[in-house]
């Protein structure tokens, strides 16, 4: 599915700082930039790095600096959907090792506290696959979508309580109770067509038969889709941008149209055992 | 310096489960295995992996199994002074993509929680080299040591109110207060020479400088007598012992002598603004 | 119903402290003490106190003292059975002023955080009494009874996510929970007939119809076998003893047994929308 | 020193409810209310409730309604100073029964979880003054005013970690650290001569040589221009306003003036160990 991005972002210095942005679409097999332009006004240099397979952009601004970001892309996203009708879990003794780290508790979701949570309320499901869906589901039917409920020291564990939250929240919640059944899970950040109103998105990937299955707990959107941005342990290494110094953020515009006729949106295909992977 | 290690642990398995053990000391230019042995009794299968460059051995335990596991290596450790008396802060723009991901909170280091209170208690030194001497010198002074004082849920928001820890509470809060000062900081899990009572020891590291450098505020072991078995983020990802399934702790004994004639050991240098580094 | 109280307790006091026990049966129009007795081995002078209707005992031990504190009392409980088939919700305006303390939030019981959590789960029942049955019986499906599992720093909040703990845990989270939906609530801490293991045992009340109405989400015990030692907030300031200074808890035993023939004991009787009061 | 207050409120039920304030200047043989007019505007039935020695004011608004609270009041406040020079500790074998409630911790006040903490930074000061002084010192040292730092949920163990907070919250960890080091502490709120912005104030007492001694931390204004509204262990059971239902609060006037020529204001008069008490 060809899908256009485009992104407006805007940035004031009061005081010298850095932005460290992460809004690349990942480039890989599946995924591939057909075009993509960056540019800023004014001009200022830009540098890409990448950091955990991650492409981010770092720059400067100085004292008195206002600056527009925009990003303009063309990607091709290719996903794949399995059937995980008979799937079994994954034993710990079989994982990939660089799977093992999506095991452990992070910043945002407390996996070490949540085992007996998790156990009693999914522990019974013996498909992995339809495991996680409940979880998901339990996560929709039981958290609030309130945009301002939450903020960025949220995490999973006040979420369980406050019964509210935005995208990461849902995201950062369904990382935390697949880990606490051992399950790995990562956060993922992308562009995400008809989200309204427009803005990145946040959802989860929990590895399940060898993939890395997407599982969106707000339902905001259809599955297919999204193109992917990142993929991290969960917010607080993938954020969009990290700033550093006395920088206020202005604007931002985000959208994510279809460039061309799409393949039809799935949503909720849950009920079928049938989950969609990208890479 | 030369070091002979030696450890013995031993696990009963009541239901089936997996270990992943992290006790090998990291291997690089600086640090020399000489020799190594590992071996288990009864025989089991061992599988080593390599995740984010630490080398784990991975190894399933059926159910009603003991086994009692053994390690002894010989290790040449080198590391290097540096003096830090006119040392600069790297700036943001200036630090290297792989030492990013060490400014970020993470599970039991909520730097995102710490901006004002490291910025009040340590903000106004300019050297980052006394900065984090500071940082770690607050620590051992408000800190008590009190072996069972925590738990492996206890972060470095509890420490600060409740006064006490462990070695990985004191690098918890070294690294959680760094972050919060723009300070790329991460955990050091390892083998210390004379400490009391034996068992595996965790600091932390700084980036000062483009090293990164070495700093203890539990003020137990001589600096350079240590030897790396892995860095992280946190506890979270450098466990010395992931354990699933049904499996018990039963003992473990850890001793790390001089193999010969040792160096001086190096303490509280700091006043002299020459920093210890491993690589 | 004649209960039949013994509890002996034994104190050391490694230097010198002050012990207040809140283990006397409270005196109210509906329940007598026909004989008590207070003794202690050695003898020391006691002061009773009363604080908030509350009846406390405080004396000095001095630096090496052992002491065994002795009470035996025989009680007779009245309590009524009330029926809620028709009640409706208290209106605010039409509250006791005496009543208005218990919708507050207080140390264990953090109703304040748990407003969307309350109303999402039991806010669609119309009758209070069925509403808190409700809140009772969610707590006793959903978290687990362990021995151990909580400590005198444990909130409801903790229990929601942790989803064990004692009596003291599941009293705690029936109080915040009834607070957060506006319904009058606080802590009862007695003694019981029949509890295993033999212990002081801690439930709520919360207020519905003018009556003050008992509920024990442990389901351990009859709801009429327990003689009411105090009421407060939660366990903050209803502890069955507050000790300052170093002294150390050596031994309890309490007993709680029928005096003669008793009624039959009334276990989850919620079903038939009658509730019963202590005054 | 006699005192004008003049109080306006403003409230908006967009759906029906009621509204207990608590904004009555205390009456006691120390502190004598000249005159007082309250007055709503449309009229509408208010009740008064004394509640733990505080007198409150009930009423209903209706779906729809809008209404305009009034109260203005000439007050006489004494206060007494009393000299700390050779003060003890009271033991708590003498404190008497009403004060011992404010010795446990509660919702904001977190004392149970400070002990070390509060040892460690003011257990070396013998005469309680001077370490309830040093508590307001270091409050006011260490956190900083900042209007909107802190919310409803904020607790004493938030602001440590935080650094920030209002008169509310550096009222709670006052009152914490006093609990935590076994000094009786409450919440004191109240009207406050020359607060700028005009506002109600809050601070805190402690228990000392039998008297409730008054500690501002905030330093904002003179401790002898204060009118006492309410006491409490914290602001749960102390808030100025209790709204149950769907009321907004529109908009809110204080005014806190002389009456005639002041007594000479009193700050930080805590050096020449003189203390201010209130009634």
């Amino acid at each position: 599915m060809k899908l256009n991005i485009t992104v407006e972002i805007e940035y004031y210095a009061f005081t010298a700082g850095t932005i460290i942005l992460n809004i690349h679409p990942s480039k890989n097999t599946q995924q591939h930039i057909i075009t993509e332009n960056f540019q800023t006004e004014p001009f200022i240099h830009l540098e890409s790095l990448t950091v955990q397979n991650n492409q981010l952009t770092r720059f400067e601004l100085l004292e008195g600096n206002q600056v527009k970001v925009g990003y303009q892309a063309s990607v091709e996203n290719h996903y794949q959907f399995n059937d995980y009708q008979n799937i079994a879990e994954t034993a710990i003794i079989n994982l990939p090792p660089d799977v093992l780290p999506y095991l452990y508790p992070s910043r945002y979701c407390q996996s070490d506290k949540l085992f007996r949570f998790a156990a009693n309320l999914f522990g019974a499901y013996i498909n992995p696959f339809e495991k996680v869906c409940a979880i998901s589901n339990w996560i929709f039917n039981n958290i609030l979508y309130i945009s301002g409920s939450s903020n960025t020291q949220t995490t999973a564990l006040d979420t369980i309580t406050e019964r509210a939250g935005v995208c990461r929240d849902f995201a950062h919640l369904g990382i935390a109770l697949c880990r606490a059944l051992t399950i790995p899970a990562r956060y993922f950040t992308g562009y995400a067509l008809q989200l309204q109103p427009p803005d990145f998105h946040a959802c989860f990937e929990a590895y399940i038969g060898n993939n890395w299955v997407l599982f969106d707990a707000t339902r905001l959107v259809p599955l297919n889709g999204m193109v992917k941005i990142a993929n991290g342990v969960d917010a607080a290494d993938t954020a969009v941008a990290n700033i550093f110094g006395g920088i206020n953020f202005i604007s931002m515009n985000v959208a994510c149209e279809l460039a061309e006729d799409a393949d039809s949106p799935f949503l909720y295909y849950y009920d079928a055992l049938s989950g969609l992977s990208y890479i």
